[in-house]
């Protein structure tokens, strides 16, 4: 047991507290976990889009002041009571979905999308009290999807967290936490490209190249990315990407170019960008007969997707998936393993790495474009 | 070797000389089978929408004088060159599409759309040579999906014949060559039910009520049939129809009514209408995480098939299917066998039995939407 157990703990988070603005390392109340929680010491964290998303505020409901963060690797402090699957000392990722094995979801082997512990992005607090566990003199923050990774200690659901590997490196697979599993998994559970297979990825950011990455683990021989930016084909390639398209490159819907690529429609596709075209595209594009198309990316509420019912009839299949259908806590700790083993290449992905008191560069590579995923290291 | 082979036979045949006005029963000439191709004695066949559908020609360029005809059961006549898995006397069921067993899609497990003879509506003459084997005094006549079964003889591609258990009852499985494997393999090739699964059931014809016959062979612990016309509830109970909804009396969706009924969306659909809209509300009425929604009605060319993405980002599943996934050569005997393993009861879909003498009887019957299927006897 932990000498901080039980008690309230003072650190460092970054808090952000107007939509759009630089955040700004404060010092935090953390409070013990309650029942069916954990108490995380944070050491590495990463920056995905969505928490610039929600950072950004332009899309729903502003809830601030509020502490992001949600793709890290971290050790167990303390434990609240009931929690039986992990001890202080633990080395977990926290996730921002999760798993009860209670509900017909997590008892039915195909969905992921757990009936309590589903992302939710508008609470801000605890499921179990509805209270925030971080306060400033008193005044509490709000938490981001159940996680709030951008503070050196956090609480988290226990359904939320997997506890993984000790050996594992937790600057390299923290990153597994939210989108490199949702690219990773949505080829290798989802779209399932047999041995030899051609593969279509629409958008080659961090997801997308995650959804190549495990088309080249599944064999197969022919990857195809199709971008607007036509800069990012280079950095592709490290990623198993053999051809590249831009569809601003030609005056016919890109399905039609990819079809006459392939003779006649690629085998698989993953869709990583949430335009409702491409999604549309990238169902056109596969084959009649077998062809599989998968939606990874979140569209806008008002989009459509529309097609013509016929290209159904023939024998094409349409899915969506929500975190590359991985069950976090049954799930994730295989991923660390394709790792360990050297299977699946993480580095790549990282390609900056600032000190927690320079978080708001993170924030920067993003909004520029810049990298793929940037550590942050919460002991800097 | 029949006193037959290689010679002009002349025979009866139901000719449709206009789109919409009954057959006329002639005699006409079927010349024998070219290199691929074989001959047929056909002893029963039976009436599909399908045909009523290109005799009405009320879509589609009309190409007449035609035979109609292509779910039946018969005997090889005689073989044409290059012929090896066929010999005179084997028991047969003629198939509108084939299966070459040499392109991709037969080489693929999942397809069943083969390159060379999948379905053509518009053709009226053989692969081969393009040219007709049925005439009156020289003059030819049309040929119906490769199949023309409205006559004593015909001659059918080698790709497009299942060869099946000779003790197979012919008036009883011909019902096989289209409607009724269909549903039933949309249901058990790809849907899938899990045992005790719910499955929602959208039009209660005879392709639909296969559908049923399908997910009750599965097991499924419910099944939802849902239908505009609420007189073919009862009916449907003898195919495993649990329960029964008419869209017309909810002033919701369909969709809405099914998710309130099994807790939030069935675990898979089948739709067998075709209407545009019921192929939507079967989507939209899957469970998310696990559901499947398998379309088999054909559309309309102008149709539009319309959804918000994150219905598919939810982890549902939109397939279509062709034929039940069957491959004609490779798959059909299997079914013959499930019905002569009293498995498949296929008594039920057979309402009425004509002479051949009377074949315009079992168009009244479809157009009056009176039954289900009506065998027409050959030798009558």
């Amino acid at each position: 047991m932990s000498s901080t157990a039980g008690k309230v703990i003072r650190c460092k988070a970054a808090v952000a507290w107007e939509a759009g603005k630089p955040l700004v390392i404060e010092e935090v109340e953390v409070a013990p976990p309650q029942a069916n929680e954990v108490r995380l010491k944070i050491l590495y964290t990463s920056l995905c889009h969505t928490d610039v998303y929600f950072w950004e505020a332009k899309g729903q409901t502003p809830l601030f002041p509020r502490i992001f963060g949600h793709e890290a690797g971290g050790i167990v402090e303390s434990v609240g009571e009931g929690v039986k699957d992990l001890s202080p000392g633990d080395h977990v990722l926290p996730v921002f979905t999760g798993e009860c094995k209670e509900c017909r979801h997590c008892k039915s082997e195909e969905s992921n999308m757990c009936d309590l512990l589903r992302i939710n992005t508008d609470r801000g607090v605890m499921i179990g009290d509805e209270k925030s566990r971080f306060s400033i003199n008193g005044k509490p923050i709000y938490h981001f999807v159940g996680t709030s990774t951008f503070s050196e200690y956090t609480v988290v659901h226990v359904g939320c967290v997997a506890k993984i590997n000790p050996e594992a490196p937790l600057d390299k697979v923290c990153v597994l936490s939210c989108g490199i599993s949702t690219g990773l998994g949505a080829t290798l559970n989802v779209a399932k490209p047999p041995k030899g297979s051609t593969v279509a990825i629409f958008g080659l950011g961090a997801v997308g190249l995650a959804a190549a990455e495990g088309a080249r683990l599944a064999g197969a021989s022919r990857i195809i990315g199709v971008d607007l930016n036509s800069s990012r084909f280079e950095a592709a390639k490290k990623f198993g990407v053999t051809e590249f398209v831009n569809p601003k490159d030609h005056n016919k819907p890109v399905q039609e170019v990819l079809a006459e690529m392939t003779g006649g429609g690629v085998d698989r596709s993953v869709e990583c960008t949430g335009n409702v075209s491409a999604m549309i595209s990238a169902f056109e594009c596969v084959h009649d007969g077998w062809g599989v198309a998968v939606l990874v990316g979140v569209p806008n509420k008002d989009d459509t997707f529309k097609t013509h019912p016929m290209n159904l009839l023939n024998e094409r299949t349409l899915k969506g998936t929500f975190f590359g259908n991985y069950k976090p806590r049954t799930d994730l700790p295989s991923v660390v393993e394709k790792y360990m083993k050297k299977e699946l290449e993480l580095e790549k992905f990282i390609t900056h790495s600032v000190p927690f008191s320079e978080i708001n560069k993170a924030f920067e590579y993003m909004l520029q474009g810049d990298g793929l995923r940037c550590i942050i290291r919460m002991d800097g």
